[in-house]
């Protein structure tokens, strides 16, 4: 009974053994990704174009619920990039930025996400997240990277530029640049020369100067916290806010609100298919540094289960004035780098984001958003990979194709567009490829029992036998190729008696193949041409036995190939065999 | 350069060679199905809600067109059932029956079928029909079957009734069913049971009476025109027409008119999609029998070249007052039976229709409707095949999900979404199944140098090997299953030290499923594990060659699983092999 109800709630399973030594672990993670999480999630609520609030409430309940309901011991779930991007460009559908609505439409969203993730859970669907390819999932990252970036360049410059596409935002930069704020522009352009420094240089540095490594790693991760301090007491101190730098402003002190998501129909209606796309990007994201972290130190990940923990965290959200949110990939790896052991370290991370909430919020009130651009725009870039076109080009020009496509599509027309179109593209060219099967005619390789194609060795064959190997699952997509195929050999080559099918590599013969097997069977038998199959696999022959089409067939069914071989090319005996099926 | 012009002009290959016995095979062939024709293809025109000449006006210039561009020798093109139905469904959309934007409207749907048929024949496309399985085409057929003979309920009825669903259709004629017209009733009920009769009993009874088997089947052939000539000379004689009887009326007395499609862009873009799915399902149907035929007499059928064909069929059909044409199985297998040597057959039927449109026109004035529904519903109830249902069931639960969809929503919801959904349902099955493979643990059977299914048979394993058969190409929709199976059993059994992936039925290994790989090799490389391959094809392990994936593995890939066995069980050389990949 235990055991069943740990499977739903992972928390029973840990929780029951924590201990004081954990207890250490998991603090001094939390500490770390505490630090990391302030400013990190400050900007993403502005990527998502929600008060900045939100995003460290979005880091609370959604932390809290994933302990108990997910699987992995070190997930860190919050506010990420790319999920922002795609609320901001949902919600900005659906209502404008700065008004409640809009806010209370992200709710809505998350709550929608939420219910699709938990529903994918419950249902055991999480294998539809497979539908995103690698390439697509690359190429939707790099240009989603792109994207963030130069969205927040109008930060940096201190303009008003809008947009949710490079075609959108381009030219309303350009048409705003001399607008720019030389305050405002100074501040952003030194926040992100210091943020580069600090991720690549700063912790070699502190190391050297001897610090430990746990220590230098909190400095490396403190280099945001550190610019918004900066930053925000220069404003202060030098009263930068009149002379026309954007801050942060007025941000409510106190714990996360109960909030309530918006449940209109129409509403619902317009979200859906947005909230679908977030819940399986994010599910894959989460799930894939989910599995890297677990594998590290051989524990399990369930994905139907990670699915529930997500949807619990996203519901989290909806319900206490967050935004959807995944497992973000940064501050997972800090929290396991740091030692976390359990989920406690995720309630601890949240205990503290709760206390800033309470505490630091009426400090923050100076924060140039320029700095928050910054920090958004260092983190995105490691999001940006054109490797990916040279590995992809060079293995295999489909998906090559999907990546190009869904860059492409999602910097010109957004990111719905984008994976949408991606999905699809890989879908078909893998049909394309599966249409048009390897087809090998094959030959006996003298002094052995092993056939190999013919035209790759030297091999013995005779005129009146026609040996195919089809290095494919036979489907409705092919199996209409397979009819033309040998529809045209055997028109061709006037000597064939005989057609055998090597069938070693065909893992299935659906509905559609087994009629045009039929039809192939029929057509030879017209032409008093014998068919015949060798190596059928075991669960293709069950199902061909409860068919009449061994009956019907005008040949016979070989163990190996080598038996079809001797059997059919012996004059008197082929004669016997293609009588047999008669 | 003849053979080079003569591949895309065929007529170029069998008119060189004509003579005078095939001149007369061909117009014994010519006269059967003019003969047949002449009452199907104003029946059809009824069906496609245009005036009836427009039925021999499509069976005309098509037929020619076909004559020279298309590859079989025997196929008869010219208007058919189910593409005549959804012609109806497409032009109803835009226009109302009866005016001259709905005649327009088809032929505007018969250019660009044409236009789009051609364009898959010119880019080589002939493929995409290949998406349409054998049970959507089979459940579509029946259902479309089902819905034609209920349409034309109505006409036997003699009352008025719309709908292009089986849900719209119903209560319309039961709401109706009071204004029965009895003489119609007599004349559509009498003529439907006669056209059975001769279908089933006369070429018997002819046979008996001592009729040549020639003369036997022109006979039979000729009962739609008998049903056409007693039914209009009553209704004539009798004035029937002024007791409510619906009568053809005036037809136009002449060769088909040029016509010129409209092109309005509106138009256009509206019948775009149905253009392209009466295109599919025209050339599927089409290139079956055309292979059919083919194939009796050992003869090729190109597919791209007959797309060609049928384009140019339609593009002539929209020139002349006509309406989109496919193949048909009737009066090809009639033409084919009849002895038509020739395209020049259908050169022949050409002409015969064409006098019968110059002549014959003024005569079918008092022709009754009911007559013609009576034709129609006989040679539509035998596309119906709800045996498909059991073969399907038998043999594959998601074939037989596939034609039960299909069926219903055709039914329910009309054409275009019955087979948009069946399509959908075919790809998203086909995919859910390769996105669970089976995989087989495997082990030793003992004495032998085979590896089997450790559930299936008795065979020999070591606790420190883990070794998997994947009975499917790796691919994006696979990829992550492999990677969570292979991270599930790891976790559990603590004692394995090495897993080999036998890869004998691997026919591709995409990109996805190369990172799958990588990221399998580096989880396992974590714990100390080693990744094996075995029985790699040739192709896959060049594409492997191309990448970092064998430098990094952490193992080493066996030519034969044999090989592997031998090497991973014995501990030294095990240790030995997984120190290689280091």
């Amino acid at each position: 009974m235990r055991t069943k109800l740990a499977r739903f709630l992972p928390v029973l399973d840990w929780g029951r053994r924590y201990d004081r030594r954990a207890l250490a672990n998991d603090l001094v993670a939390a500490v770390i990704v505490t630090i990391m999480l302030i400013p990190q999630s400050l900007a993403y609520a502005m990527l998502a174009g929600l008060p900045p609030e939100a995003g460290i409430y979005a880091s609370i309940a959604p932390l809290l619920l994933y302990a108990i309901f997910g699987t992995s011991r070190t997930l860190a779930v919050g506010p990420v990039a790319v999920v922002s991007l795609m609320t901001a460009t949902a919600v900005g559908q659906v209502a404008q930025q700065g008004t409640a609505g809009y806010a209370a439409a992200a709710l809505t969203l998350a709550a929608l996400s939420g219910l699709f993730l938990l529903a994918l859970g419950v249902f055991r669907l999480g294998f539809l997240a497979n539908f995103l390819s690698h390439p697509v999932i690359a190429g939707f990252i790099t240009a989603s990277g792109i994207l963030i970036a130069t969205s927040q360049v109008k930060h940096i410059l201190g303009i008003e530029a809008g947009g949710h596409t490079l075609i959108e935002m381009i030219p309303a930069i350009l048409a705003h640049l001399g607008q720019t704020n030389p305050i405002t522009l100074t501040i952003g352009v030194l926040s992100t020369a210091f943020l580069f420094w600090v991720r690549r240089g700063l912790k070699p540095i502190l190391r050297r100067m001897g610090a430990g490594p746990l220590l230098a790693d909190i400095g490396a991760k403190s280099g945001p916290v550190a610019a918004v301090v900066v930053t925000t007491l220069s404003v202060w101190a030098f009263g930068l806010a009149d002379r026309g730098v954007a801050i942060v402003g007025a941000v409510p002190q106190g714990l996360p609100p109960l909030t309530m998501p918006a449940l209109m129909p129409d509403l619902i209606r317009q979200l859906a298919a947005p909230a679908i796309l977030i819940s399986i990007i994010g599910f894959v994201e989460s799930i894939s540094i989910a599995q890297t972290l677990a594998a590290k130190r051989r524990q399990r990940i369930d994905p139907d289960q990670e699915l529930i923990g997500l949807g619990m965290a996203n519901l989290g959200a909806a319900f206490t004035g967050g935004y959807p949110v995944t497992g973000g990939f940064a501050r997972s790896v800090v929290n396991f780098d740091a030692g976390a052991a359990t989920p406690a370290a995720g309630v601890l991370t949240a205990v503290g984001l709760a206390i800033a909430a309470l505490l630091l919020t009426p400090l923050i009130h100076y924060l140039p958003t320029a700095t928050l651009a910054a920090t958004i725009i260092v983190a995105v870039l490691s999001l940006v990979d054109f490797a990916i076109l040279a590995r992809t080009f060079r293995y295999s020009r489909a998906d090559f194709a999907a990546v190009v496509t869904t860059i492409v599509l999602t910097l010109a027309w957004g990111v719905e567009a984008g994976i949408a179109s991606g999905v699809i593209l890989s879908v078909g060219l893998h049909l394309y490829k599966t249409s048009r099967p390897h087809v090998a005619e094959v030959g006996l390789v003298p002094g052995t029992n092993h056939f190999r194609n013919v035209l790759r060795h030297d091999v013995i064959t005779d005129p009146a036998v026609l040996t195919l190997r089809v290095d494919e699952s036979l489907y409705f997509v092919n199996a209409r190729f397979l009819e033309d195929l040998i529809q045209d050999l055997v028109a061709r080559r006037r000597a064939v008696r005989h057609v055998v099918l090597m069938c070693s590599a065909m893992n299935e013969i659906d509905y559609s193949a087994l009629e045009s097997l039929e039809a192939i069977n029929h057509r030879l038998k017209e032409t008093g041409i014998g068919l015949h199959l060798s190596e059928v696999k075991g669960p293709v022959m069950d199902r061909l036995k409860k068919t009449h089409f061994l009956d019907h067939l005008n040949g016979r069914v070989f163990l190996s190939q080598y038996d079809a071989w001797t059997n059919l090319t012996k004059p008197a005996a082929a004669l016997a065999a293609c009588g047999s099926g008669l």
